[in-house]
């Protein structure tokens, strides 16, 4: 079994993904406020690149129960019902609804893994979930690659250090497996910050830039661990919890704030 | 006084390298080799990123005594005098000659450096000669990129320990020191393959491609710390030696294999 680490959706060829199960990480935060929102009960969340698609997009499917979320340089979109801040997305928000979703880097990552097997969304929140799942499609003989969305463009370490841990995680119990550098990278990132999560929030760029604009909360809820236990899965353009038969696990109560 | 790490040359934007001093690594071979070449006496060194182009400038260049080296996919390229084994760039070989090198990865990262206040080929041959530079330079003010040439547009382990050694470095001996998220990984990096640099001939698959194509010895000779204590300098296309007046080590003698 192959497992790759890609620091950025840039990095990504075809080859990289097909006949693949592609984990997409964006901790800081789309993919925290993915899993949040799909933990608590949201039909669907569908991402776009740009806010005039995402608007779009809301009037098209304004019958169905809508929620408009999205941010530019970390902040709420005007007129957007909701910014990314993962906390926002409550069971009484979402519950029921579809998520219309446009974020900084996240979104990118999630398209440039277009034609894989499987894409799954993972973050600290859900790490356990989606490793657990990562671990069957390994046992099947699948390759995985882990695509980080950095930022900017550049490499972001709390998406590294995420990837590390799946790395570690599924290298652990398989006999025969192959890294590419980024994954030997990540894999010692990860053990290297393994006691201090937490510290992400003041190391990296991203969650120094997210404090100073008042999202300090945010970071704290995206590096808790296993927080969200769900396993949002991409596919068709749009993200949907994992069917139940593949994911025994009730979704969380009283996780909303 | 910033300092910044790129793990690979598509990521670098000109903003981060104007006005900055730039270290361009491939230790995998290239900047050992052109650090080799330039130790050993080499006028200079002149980068192409092509072989077409590096044929032509041979032929405009004929006169004034050239060695034309290169490699595509690892082996020499036909008709060429040398491929991109630095063992070969004897003294016997290369003194008072231009060099005409094209390579796969490293080539690219020097032009993408174009621009800066000075661009230096920094790899563990010459680790601290580079680090002394680097440290009046920031000493100066002056900020600082690393930028890692990859491999085929991908993150590569050896190039990031060592930009992870230039970091720790440059940083132990600055008050104020900004890093970007790829500086922190690079400097944990180097931290855990600290006391086993020599295993990077394993770990990195550049590293394990290249054993497995006979180049092995290469390898053990490019993890060598220090082994050729010259700073090559790139400006005007060309790598040439620092001069004198900055460097004062002696050129080693009999280093030559």
């Amino acid at each position: 079994v192959r497992i790759d680490v890609f620091f950025g959706p840039s990095t990504l060829t075809p080859v990289d993904v097909q006949e693949r199960v592609v984990v997409v990480i964006d901790v800081f935060r789309a993919s925290t406020t993915i899993t949040v929102a799909i933990a608590n009960g949201a039909r669907r969340v569908i991402p776009y690149d740009s806010a005039e698609a995402a608007i779009a997009a809301a009037k098209t499917l304004a019958s169905e129960g809508i929620v408009l979320a999205g941010e530019r340089r970390m902040f709420r979109i005007d007129g957007f019902d909701l910014g990314n801040s993962p906390a926002e997305f409550t069971a009484q928000m979402v519950r029921g609804k579809s998520v219309i979703l446009t974020t900084t880097n996240g979104t990118g990552a999630l398209v440039a893994a277009a034609g894989a097997r499987e894409v799954l969304v993972g973050a600290f929140v859900n790490f356990s979930a989606v490793l657990r799942r990562l671990r069957v499609v390994a046992e099947e003989g699948a390759d995985v690659s882990i695509v980080c969305a950095g930022r900017d463009r550049q490499f972001s370490l709390e998406d590294a250090v995420c990837a590390g841990g799946f790395v570690r995680g599924l290298a652990r119990c398989q006999t025969a497996v192959e890294l590419n550098d980024a994954a030997l990278a990540a894999r010692r990132l990860q053990r290297s910050y393994r006691h201090e999560v937490g510290r992400l929030r003041a190391d990296a760029g991203h969650g120094r830039a997210l404090t100073a604009a008042g999202f300090g909360g945010d970071l704290t809820l995206c590096t808790t661990l296993d927080a969200y236990p769900v396993v949002p899965v991409y596919a068709e353009r749009q993200v949907t919890r994992q069917p139940a038969t593949l994911d025994p696990t009730p979704p969380p109560r009283a996780r909303s704030r």
